[in-house]
């Protein structure tokens, strides 16, 4: 019995991302003879997180609410595009002014068959409409997919007449937001180029 | 709000061993973004187990039960005594013949203060005493309170008649001469066999 839960137990823990069946097994004894105050916050805040947070209705990041926090409370004619919702939250450690955001939530990618209305630009373009944005980074990952979808977009963009910029090249190819250093990241948020 | 929540979400994975920021992030991502029967697997998963495993009041390994399955279903000669709950299933796994387990939870360790008295060496002394055992095979991580405990407890058990052995010290299989420690290397010349 006790080992039919331990192996559930072991199993649930690979569901995490680079999560193998050693690496479960540690997880789960840490839970087996960890404080269960500790224990029982982790899987009860899994449980809030979850039901709590959706996306924002208007930027596409996390939001506990329907339209989130940053978007009811910023005021800016940028506008910083990036590909998932964990992606303001490196931005917003490196950059130097507010920005407000809009998630495509995913890449444009033909050998995956996800084409330009399987992302959220047709939302982008809503929101520029309201002329209430004189700029727009394009901060998706400098990997190909990124690129093609960051191209795509700046055509789509420039002949309504909104600036629309690129992260610099200070970002390495083929390297991914989540690993790149705050300074990096801020350096190229500074040098920013129009395309 | 929802940065709130992330970052208590964040905070709470890095209960588990080996997780630093970076990791618990991207941990907390999956969650947000993962499919909702799977989080939730996780999260009850971590319950119920916290919930149902205690230890055995026997052997000291875990049990949802007063005690545990292999106490109540074995019948052996030979107990094996362990440092931790989990180290039976890595014993489990290799053995080729029924065991029944001792677990000390701990070692013998003066530097940190946690003398015999600290560990499950009086609960062995007593299920001995019941005269069904006549092998114990200490199993203790060979490490210098590993070795001190396992010296302790044999020296304790000779008198009383009862077969002590240890795990045979060697190279390990697979490996190299080259990558082998001096210490091991010298064991396992000391402990070579005809062939």
């Amino acid at each position: 019995m006790e080992e039919k839960i331990i192996e559930k137990l072991i199993g649930a823990f690979m569901f995490l991302p680079g999560v193998g069946y050693k690496t479960a097994q540690r997880y789960a004894y840490k839970v087996l003879l960890g404080d269960e105050n500790d224990v029982k916050n982790l899987a009860h805040t899994i449980i809030e997180a979850k039901e709590k947070v959706r996306f924002c209705s208007l930027c596409g990041g996390f939001s506990t609410t329907d339209v989130c926090d940053k978007c009811r409370t910023r005021i800016s004619k940028i506008i910083c595009v990036v590909e998932e919702p964990k992606d303001i939250d490196y931005i917003e450690r490196a950059k130097n002014c507010e920005l407000v955001y809009h998630v495509l939530h995913g890449t444009i990618s033909p050998l995956n068959n996800r084409g330009p209305e399987d992302i959220r630009i047709k939302e982008l373009l809503e929101r520029l409409k309201t002329g209430d944005y004189t700029e727009v980074i394009i901060a998706t990952n400098p990997s190909v997919e990124g690129e093609a979808t960051s191209m795509y977009i700046s055509r789509l963009l420039k002949p309504l007449g909104i600036k629309v910029t690129r992260l610099a090249q200070g970002i390495s190819m083929g390297s991914d937001l989540e690993y790149t250093d705050e300074v990096t990241l801020s350096k190229a948020l500074e040098a920013r180029k129009e395309i």
